[in-house]
């Protein structure tokens, strides 16, 4: 008898989590001999856990799944659900009995860490209890920082969206070029700063915006920091500097957290300050020169119109070449991105322990991180280029994206 | 003997004001038996008044003009410099006798209503002193907030950077569907709401998000926001509100101002509030519900992303549509759009006085106000929606958008 697929989704969105989404259901489809249903868990295993499933076949016809594969988000919603370690715990056998009760013979669930962590339980109790379930790990995070791949998907477009709205932003911050002005950019990225250095991308010619980068792999210190903004205003009068949201003092102190004495707000709440709004004030108060800070929004995740078609084409690769390993009995993997050695860009798609991957984090090596720890070298920039090309025609309708959603 | 044109930006950026210069150098440049040189005036009226002027004859040879259309910014550099409402303030002479040096005959200046006081001045004392200097304005603020024009360029492109940028928000919000939350999102707009009122053309369907949007033209009432928020929240699990940053209590306090009784930071500094936060901290506080807020940036001013076509060709069409004015004899006057009435969608060029049109507000109509307050009605849908239309072409390198910019 034929066995049925079920995929889900984990952890935050990305711009191509439903490509990935895309890639292992119409792969899943396509293959009507293997398989006899594809089913798609609502809100990750959390919700599966629940019975929320959907039946996803219907979608092929309706046209929504080719919608999928351009809409930003998770289509299936999402979860922030921890299995428990000890792998006696009850909630196994329980979710291995929903599994059995919809005869489910391959998983897929798309994710970052913790994602992996799952599928790395699911694989290893199954295992335990020889079931012959295939567990496998399609990776997204923007935030790069799986160990054993090249990169993962969803970063190549977010590192887009940063290197343009960078790009920007220092045009927007120029026009007063008869003024001084600091401009604090604050990108996501809370222990690895790949989306950060992304900005490197936005300078236009050398010397250009943004003129320094911090990233959270550096020790950060505010007096270096104030002298290196002095220097950079003398040689540019808009000066643009980014930031992770993680940069730190090397101790295991978040620069944000600095501002812990900080006043209350009307309803007697703490207030939370990020790093770019300290470094803003700090800028202000020591330097006595015109500054704001922007925090980019959540749109670095989630932007339609900042596609990566390599990035996109990448997700949903991935998620089909997952569906043939689970067919060809592998289990407990996660696929990974090997770049090929040559001149011209390539990636093999190859399967890696999940175990080995989950709760691993990969930092930018120190070596791709220049000017005392306020730049980013060339060795980034030409890691990151091939990640950020190709253009996603996305389907519009009186000037807007279209985007398909659970009705 | 044939005169020279000058050509000036002043006040905030906008993703089309440097379309509206290519629309004034372009026809200028192509009008060789009528002008003799084009000026380009660096830092607005201010910078000319330091001698920063600059040709530009050479950017249309290099192709840079072309590259001006579609680069957001000001190209020439802005100013934030209100003219002497003194007539016989020496400045006045000082700026005549420079116009004389460089044989101006024709002043073009692009901007919003600051701008448009600097081109009725300028005018005006023209016709005091007997100058036959033709003063021309050409609209400009994403506001949309000038009079006597059915709208201005900036307002279609970041109008659809806002609809876009908050549906593609309310689906990254809505991820975790199976807990409650809010988001609430600051939208640009002191005192007039039109590019808050954008967002409701984000909704992807009836009853979509942004479930709640308020402008400042009503007077807000933060209990009654509350309770809207709450009965939206029956409705809509992940619920998003757009708000401008001018929300205000109808009686002239701003609602950020609401918040003055707030710390002072790390450094002494009060700490300042916008709007959205404080919100945020009265939803937290009263409805402890999980929420958050988002201050689009500056990118709903400058995206070339999200450029209009609509947007972007009338900006360059009111520019050329100066130029001929200015020639055929026209002088203290802004070119204003007109729309037709006929089903499909048709603007004319026309001029009005600039008098009439420096120092006065355009504010979104009462009646196109709904939901006691907290909706937007289908007047304005069917008011914005061809501006928003049309997708422009952005020169593209290594997937990035390729700028102009003064070396």
């Amino acid at each position: 008898m034929k066995k049925n697929v079920i995929v889900g989704q984990s952890g935050g969105p990305t711009a191509v989590i439903n490509a990935s989404l895309y890639g292992v259901v119409s792969e899943a489809l396509a293959k009507e001999a293997d398989f006899e249903k594809v089913y798609g868990m609502v809100n990750g295993i959390e919700g599966f856990l629940n019975g929320q499933v959907m039946d996803m076949k219907p979608l092929e016809k309706s046209g929504e799944l080719t919608l999928i594969r351009t809409t930003p988000g998770s289509y299936l919603g999402s979860c922030r659900y921890k299995l428990p370690e000890d792998l006696e715990d009850q909630v196994y056998p329980e979710l291995f009995e929903k599994f059995a009760e919809y005869g489910i013979g391959y998983f897929f669930y798309i994710g970052g860490n913790d994602s992996m962590d799952t599928v790395s339980k699911l694989s290893r109790y199954a295992e335990k209890t020889g079931s012959d379930i295939r567990f496998i790990g399609i990776p997204k995070t923007i935030d790069n920082d799986l160990v054993h791949t090249d990169h993962t998907p969803g970063f190549g477009s977010a590192a887009k969206y940063v290197a343009s709205t960078v790009r920007e932003i220092a045009v927007d911050a120029s026009v007063y070029d008869n003024k001084k002005s600091v401009t604090i950019v604050e990108i996501m990225g809370r222990h690895a700063g790949w989306l950060t250095a992304a900005s490197v991308l936005a300078r236009k010619f050398e010397g250009d915006n943004p003129a320094l980068i911090y990233l959270p792999e550096t020790a950060f210190d505010t007096e270096k920091f104030l002298s290196d903004v002095r220097a950079a205003l003398e040689k540019t009068a808009n000066l643009v500097v980014c930031i992770s949201e993680g940069i730190n003092d090397g101790k295991g102190t978040f620069i944000c957290e600095l501002a812990s004495d900080v006043g209350v707000d009307t309803f007697g709440h703490k207030m939370l300050t990020g790093s770019g709004k300290y470094l803003e004030n700090l800028v202000k108060d020591r330097l006595g020169v015109k500054v704001r800070s922007i925090e980019l929004n959540v749109c670095q995740r989630c932007s339609s119109a900042m596609l990566s078609d390599t990035d996109l084409s990448e997700a949903a690769a991935s998620g089909a070449y997952g569906v043939k390993c689970a067919l060809a009995g592998e289990t407990g993997k996660m696929i990974a991105f090997r770049r090929g050695s040559g001149e011209a860009y390539r990636i093999d798609y190859v399967t890696e322990d999940v175990n080995l991957i989950c709760n691993e984090e990969k930092t930018v090596p120190a070596e791709w991180i220049t000017g005392n720890g306020s730049d980013i070298g060339k060795e980034f920039i030409e890691y990151a280029l091939p990640l950020i090309r190709g253009k996603v025609e996305v389907p519009k309708k009186d000037g807007l994206p279209l985007f398909a959603y659970r009705r």
